[in-house]
Order: structure tokens, then C-alpha cells, then sequence
């Protein structure tokens, strides 16, 4: 006999929480509709209370998403729920993830609220999300922290009110796994009525131990567990969904369990993650990483050779490595692109949309002589980037460097409708030109992070430049894709200004 | 009562074999020394037998270290543990590890012997290995899919013949936390006079296990983990030593063990890890990715502010982030940047190099405002890089882009004695360089990968650029800094080709 195990994916909510990941409605789209695609069975599009920008974002989602249910994370009050319940009434199949804090240290200093008055919120909380769907979520923040007879009673009195799912977070990663296992066990076996609801996990990786607590749990009885695409999240982030599905899906003899994923469609959703967040992969990361399936060893490749088996215990195409692409080059006509894009689920909200993709993607082809997938998402990511409050915008650029003396850039600008130049010296061509930004802009902003990674391989693949800026408390990650890596450079900088002009301004819960 | 973990890290050895990671003789040195101030107990310095190259770098390692044990690896054949032996002659105290398959599926198909043959190869090879030490450890390869009453065999016959420790490897990352205490307790049940040994685990992180299984090794009886910095090792690496270490000190309270670790040395180590070998750690890995410390969540900071202990189980201090840096200037002098490097464990061979080396910093600081450690690094791992068999050297640089027209760049470098230029077209200044480059070399590579990291924040920063080429089955990953991202690019790309250009083939060995 085998059962059934929940994918619950918060990519778009916890994840989105990773600091400057924050994502506008059309990048939360195309990341949801990749993870319906992926199989995903509840999609937490965010929270919807955080900001109008929040609340129509999660709509959206909730507008576009078939296959998956759709759910908001609401703090345990009136006004989250009631946010929580509008944003998620357009859903085929809606879910609002209720949430307050049961640990001494939480209810103390955070909330400063007793046991009772905690034990009333959840209960009312519960109440209020009934009125909009019957799929209700409870959590009990810091779980890992809480003393076990007050989960229990919070636990009794939400089952009571109508809560479906419970979900016990580790919310600071403190856990161990097999502590973690023994505390939902003890969950199950005490709350009376635990038969009727799933039993769900959320677990926090600051000590990398994220996954292998949620699987300990679901050795115990959880049938959910709640993860996110690359791990993202919080600090360490989350148990990284593509580790929990291939290790139930590896290990059947263990678990016994079969999850609705596609795991065809793992890399391309990490890539796709990656690429709109603005956060890498690490080479050496299980599943999804560049060497995940590499093999190095001069005997190890003679034991591959000689049986398959011998170092692998999965194959790289169950993940979507090596998944055959068709590749698009000069000659590729409108039709091809077209079919191309509807391939990767990329839509135009109108024909001059395609327009304007399709004349950047002749452009491309100038440059560059194979177009691959990533290519494409990499030209709609920076489309889509440009439409979104384009305050300022790069009109032309021009840098000149050479061994021995001081580089130059000269950066013609715009600033809503005012044109602006400055041509200055830098300590490179990327320095002068964000220095000659600087010196139009004066944004006052500190350059925390910039790295670059190809999007394909090949000297003339497209750069895919992150940049991250800081001012006053905000971080905002900009990126910006060319195959001029002074361009993407350049580019990266402004979409991260333009998002820091934005004002848009939002909480965020933790679980 | 307390007891000791033993940490044995084998980044120089496992970490190694990613691809592209090999490294030079000084690059080992350079991390043997920082792994040492870390407080590692036994550094996996290599494996001896492989080639010329290895050997001679265990043998350096062996004579530089006195505070750690240096180890090497062997194969169980004369040939490798007589190698083994030879290089940590030098050593303080010195270790041979020596492995056999003990899994049928090894040893049908890889090694073609029985279980009596590998049994007694195990046993001889335990013997040859006491003629140099009587540190000798023993590996299972593959103990995670042999059969229990043949590992206990094993282990009793090895013990017998002088094995101190007992390493049990899961070699292919299959394990599942649970299941593999559960294997290490029964083997100390089982194995005669297992009371008398060390028992060691080596986990593979394929399913993203690698930390928890070591872990739940370490509550069966496990007294050493093998694991590595950032994780790094073949496919999706080994067991990460700073999510080890930081575990068992955080949850002392489960664990009641102690290692010799000075954690506030873990970044240092991470960062010089991750520049030596080219491989970034992701930011939200666990302990030393950028964000594991960083809150983003509004809700979250807020309970940050209220409490300190709401949301942090660790603290970033502890673990070595935002450690106070000297930074220097423009008008530093050679004793400020003499007594830096000392710092650093940075040693120089003359006093020409040193003043190589002060020629670079004052050209750096001339384009750059603050040089922090980082930078120095950088600057000497270039410098390095640059006396290590530079067939191809970089003589000038001449870049030039412009939105709308095709960017261009001029290369000028020798080649051994002769000097050569060329002139070529790209998709941006980078891939013109590179065309350049390949246009004089005609080198016949595939670029795999390029990635961009900054060393240190602000838009002065330098680059240090990772360019992966492969070339026949061989995989280099070459590596140049500079504030100019151009120059960087020719650079790192000129180091790859020159490690192509040296002909040291190696076979590297799997655990």
C-alpha cells in the first residue's frame, strides 16, 4: 500500500522573503504557472496582507493556476484572513495558512499574549478563514521551541475549529532529525482527532538540516511537507523541494510515499527560479547544481563505465539534465519564436509585445549564434524587467578600457522623460560605468553584491549580471542580461534603482 | 561527561575532485595552513600515488603542518601505500587511509574479486601501511550498499591487523539518516574489538543527506566525521564541516560532544576555499552562505529587535563574520602590507617576490579605494598563478563596446618567447577578448562556464572571474582578478589554457 505525500511549495512566499528576491505579479505568474507544470499541489503565492502590490499578486496567481490549490499565509488576525480570503477567491481550488507563534520566547516578547489568549486568536482565525474556503491551514510558529502539552491543546482546539491542515514549523532550524521525527509522532499520537487532518512540516536549514528534518517528519506521519525551489528562503532557506522529492522518489523502499511531481521538470524550474530571483545555485548542490550529475575521478568514471550503477543511484534525465532543447538562431522565423515561447509558457499581453521580443531577439541573433531557452527567458526577464515603472532607463553606453591606463565609460540616460549624460573614469569598465550613473542619479546607495553568471555556455553566451544595492534598510536585487557584459552591468544597476524608486514598501511573516 | 569528535577534512582530497578544482602544490599549502589555524584534527592532504604532482603535495603539506595529523590516500595495493608512506614521512604526525570496495556491486564490476581476495588485499594493505605509521585508517568504499556480515568481516579482520580507524563511507550519497545510525551502531555491536578503534563516517550529499547522516552516525558511536569545506566534493560533495561542527556545537545539549574547532575561523576558511578553487557558495547556504545571518522579514526583524533570541539559535560572530579587517590604502606602506600577509599566513619564497608583490598592491590601490584581505588574496593567488608553467602570458588589453555596434578587442600575448596579436569582433568585450585569444592560441576548447564574483563590496571592487574550459575529457577551471572585469576575463581565461598546456594527468580515487 502507498499513500500519498503533499508538495507544498512556498517558493513564491517564504522564498520571495530572501533578501532583494522580492518579485512583481508578472514574475510571480510565470514562476507559478512552471510549478503547476512541475506538479506542485498547493502553490503559497504569498501573503497577501503585506501590501496592495501582495494582494493582487496572489490573486493573480490565483486567477491563472489550474492544477494546483492556491494559498495566502495570513497572520492570525482579522484584517490577514479576510486580505488572505479575497486574494485567493478567483482560485479553482483556494487555501488560507493561518499562523501565530506557540514558543514562551514568541509569545512573550513578540506578541505578549498568555497561552489562552494565543489558544483564542488560533481558534477565531480558523473561524474567519471558514467563511471564505473550507481548506484551512493552522500553523504553530516555532513549534521547535513550544512546550509539547500547549501544542497539543492549540492543536485539539483548531482541529475542532476546522483547520484541515497542521503544519509544525522548525522555524529557526534548530531541530535535529531525529528529535524532529519523535515530535510529530508525539503530535499525532496525543491530539485527539489527528487522524482526520494532514500533519504537515516547514523547516528552516541554518544548521542543513532542513530536508532531512522534513523526512523524519514524514517518517512519522506528515503528509505534507512545505519546501521551495533551490532551498530558497529566510536566511539558509527551506528544505529544498527537488531534495525532498528525489529522496522519497529514491528511496521508495523507505518511505513508501509517491508525490504528483514531474520530476522531468525539476532543472528547468531551478533555472527559472534562479534566473528571476537573481540567487545561483552552487555547483556542489544536490539534484540541481552543475556537478550534481559531473563526475571527476579518474576511477570513478572507469566504475561508471564499466557499470552504471555503480556511482549513481539516480540518472540525470529523471531531473531534466540534459533535456533536449531546440535551439534558435538568425534564421528563425516569428512562427518558430512564437512556438518557442508558448513551449516555456512566456505569453505577450498584446501582438506589439511580440513584437518588441521579437525585434530584441533579432538583435541577439546578431551576436549571438545559438539561442537557447535560457536565452529567451533571459529576453522576456529584461522585457518584463523594463516595463515595470521604468524610471530610469539606459539609452545608449560607450566604455573604452585598455591595460595601463584608467577605463572610461560614457552613459547616456533617462530619467522619466529627461535625458542625461556623464562620461567618467573607473577602476574598470563596469566601475566607470555605474560611476558615471552615480554621478546622474547621486541615488546614494551602497553596491553590496555583483556577481555574473553565463546564461549558456560558449564565448558569446548572454551574461546574466545581479546586482544588489542597499539604502536605508532596503535591499533590491537588479539584473540585467547581454551578451556586453558592461551593457547587462550597466542594465542590472538601473533595474535595481527603478526598484528602489518603486515605494513599495511591505511585511513580511515569518513560519 | 564529554567526549571528543574528531574532524577530518578532506577538501584538499574529495573537495579536489570537482571539477576543475585541482590545485597547485602552494594552493594546498595555503588552505593546509588555514584548516590548521581552523583546528582540523586530520587534513586529507591528497593522494600520494596519483601522480608526481600529488605526491609532491602531500609531502609539502606533510612538512609545513605541525598542529593537525596529515593524512593520504591510497589504494589497497603496494604501489599506493608505499606512496602514501613516503609523502607524510615528513609529518608531525602522519595518517595513510587505505580503501577497498566491499560492495557486490563493486567488486563484481569494478574491482572483479571475491570477498575472501578483498579481505586479504584489505589486510595487506593495513600491513604495508604500519611500516610508516601506526595511524592507519580503513575505508569500506561503498559500505552503504555491502552486505553487513561481510563489512563485519572486514572490519574485524583490519582491526586485527593493526587499523586504528574505521571509516564507513556512503560513497553514492544513498543513505537516509535513520537507516544509516542504524548501520554504524550495529557494525560497533557486531565488529570484535570495535571498543579499541576509532569509528569514522564519509557521506555523500547527492540527496542532500550528507550533514544529517554524519550526524546520526556521530549518535551511534561515530568519533570522527570526514567532511569538507563549503561541502564541496564530487558530484553534489561531501558532508559541509562548518554545518558539522556548528550542529554539534548548537545542539550540545543532544550531541555532549566537543571538537577543536575555533569556529570564528569558518568564514575565513570558506572564503579562501571558494577563491582557491573557483567554486562560489551559494547565499543561502547554510552557516557561510552571505544571507544565512541576514533578515529580510518585517514581522521577523521586529522580533529581532524585541529579542535577540526570537529567530537566532547562532550567532554571526561566532562562526566569523563581520570580523574586524585592517583594510589598507593607497599610502600603506611595504611594513603594513608586509605584516598583513604575515596575517594571512601568506609567506613569500624571496624578497623579489614580495616586491612583485608590492608592485601589484600599489598599482591596485591606485585604482581601487580600500584594500581589504580579500583583495590580497586575490592578489597573491594571481601572482601565483602567474609563476606556475605560464606558457601563455597576457602582455596587453585593449577593449572598446558601444550600444549598436559590435564590441571589439585587441590581445596582445606571448606565447613561451614569442610575442602575438590579434583583433576580433564579439557580442561584447569579453567574448572579443576571448575570440582574440583563440584566434592566436587555436586551442580547440569548449567554455563551459564563466562566473563573476566580486572579492569584496562597491563598485571598485575587483572581479575575480572562473572560466571553465574542457578539452578532451579534461576540465580546468582557470582564474584571474582585476578591478577591470575584461582583463579579468583574458586572465582567468590564459590561466585555464596554461593548466591545460601542463601535462599533469591524474587519476583520482573515490570513497
Amino acid at each position: 500500500m502507498t499513500d500519498k505525500l503533499i508538495i507544498f511549495d512556498t517558493t513564491l512566499r517564504d522564498g520571495e522573503q530572501s533578501p532583494g528576491a522580492a518579485m512583481t505579479r508578472e514574475k510571480k505568474i510565470r514562476i507559478a504557472r512552471q510549478l503547476e507544470k512541475l506538479g506542485v499541489d498547493v502553490i503559497e503565492a504569498g501573503f497577501a496582507a503585506a501590501s496592495p502590490g501582495d494582494f493582487e499578486a496572489v490573486k493573480a496567481v490565483a486567477e491563472t493556476i489550474k492544477e494546483s490549490t492556491v494559498c495566502s499565509l495570513a497572520r492570525a488576525s482579522e484584517n490577514d484572513v479576510r486580505r488572505a480570503g479575497e486574494a485567493i477567491q478567483p482560485a479553482r481550488s483556494g487555501r488560507i495558512h493561518t499562523f501565530i507563534a506557540t514558543s514562551p520566547i514568541h509569545m512573550q516578547h513578540k506578541l505578549r499574549m498568555n497561552e489562552d489568549q494565543v489558544i483564542e486568536r488560533a481558534v477565531q482565525a480558523v473561524k474567519w478563514a471558514l467563511e471564505y474556503t473550507d481548506d484551512v491551514e493552522f500553523s504553530a510558529e516555532d513549534a521547535v521551541r513550544s512546550d509539547m502539552n500547549f501544542l497539543v491543546r492549540v492543536f485539539d482546539e483548531v482541529i475542532r475549529a476546522g483547520a484541515k491542515t497542521l503544519n509544525v514549523p522548525d522555524t529557526v532550524g534548530y531541530s535535529i532529525p531525529a528529535a524532529w521525527g519523535e515530535r510529530i509522532k508525539q503530535l499525532i499520537a496525543q491530539v485527539p482527532g489527528s487522524d482526520k487532518v494532514i500533519w504537515s512540516t516547514h523547516c528552516h536549514n541554518d544548521l542543513g538540516l532542513a530536508v532531512a528534518n522534513s523526512l523524519s517528519a514524514v517518517m512519522s506521519g506528515a503528509r505534507q511537507v512545505e519546501c521551495t525551489i533551490n532551498g530558497l528562503g529566510e536566511r539558509a532557506g527551506n528544505a529544498s523541494l527537488e531534495e525532498v522529492v528525489m529522496a522519497v522518489k529514491t528511496r521508495r523502499d523507505v518511505f513508501n510515499l509517491d508525490t504528483r511531481i514531474d520530476t522531468t521538470q525539476i532543472v528547468n524550474t531551478s533555472k527559472l527560479v534562479s534566473s528571476i530571483t537573481g540567487y545561483p545555485v552552487q555547483p556542489n548542490k544536490a539534484i540541481v547544481g552543475a556537478n550534481a550529475f559531473a563526475h571527476e575521478s579518474g576511477i570513478h568514471q572507469d566504475g561508471v563505465l564499466k557499470h552504471r550503477e555503480t556511482y549513481e543511484i539516480m540518472r540525470a534525465e529523471d531531473v531534466g539534465w540534459n533535456a533536449n532543447k531546440l535551439t534558435l538562431g538568425k534564421l528563425s522565423g516569428r512562427n518558430a519564436l512564437r512556438s518557442r515561447f508558448t513551449a516555456l509558457h512566456i505569453e505577450f499581453a498584446s501582438e506589439d509585445a511580440f513584437n518588441a521580443a521579437f525585434a530584441r531577439f533579432k538583435e541577439l541573433a546578431d551576436r549571438k549564434h545559438e539561442i537557447f531557452d535560457e536565452d529567451l527567458q533571459a529576453l522576456v526577464s529584461d522585457e518584463a524587467i523594463a516595463q515595470v515603472d521604468e524610471h530610469y532607463r539606459l539609452v545608449s553606453l560607450r566604455a573604452h578600457c585598455e591595460t595601463g591606463i584608467l577605463p572610461v565609460a560614457r552613459v547616456v540616460m533617462s530619467i522619466g522623460s529627461e535625458t542625461r549624460e556623464a562620461e567618467l573614469h573607473g577602476g574598470g569598465p563596469v566601475d566607470a560605468a555605474f560611476k558615471a550613473i552615480e554621478k546622474i542619479v547621486h541615488s546614494g546607495t551602497e553596491l553590496q553584491l555583483y556577481s555574473v553568471n553565463n546564461i549558456t555556455s560558449g564565448t558569446d553566451a548572454q551574461g546574466e549580471v545581479t546586482v544588489r544595492l542597499a539604502k536605508g534598510g532596503r535591499i533590491v536585487n537588479g539584473q540585467g542580461a547581454d551578451t556586453d557584459i558592461v551593457v547587462a552591468s550597466a542594465k542590472a544597476y538601473l533595474n535595481a534603482l527603478n526598484k528602489l524608486h518603486g515605494n513599495s514598501e511591505r511585511a513580511h511573516p515569518q513560519v
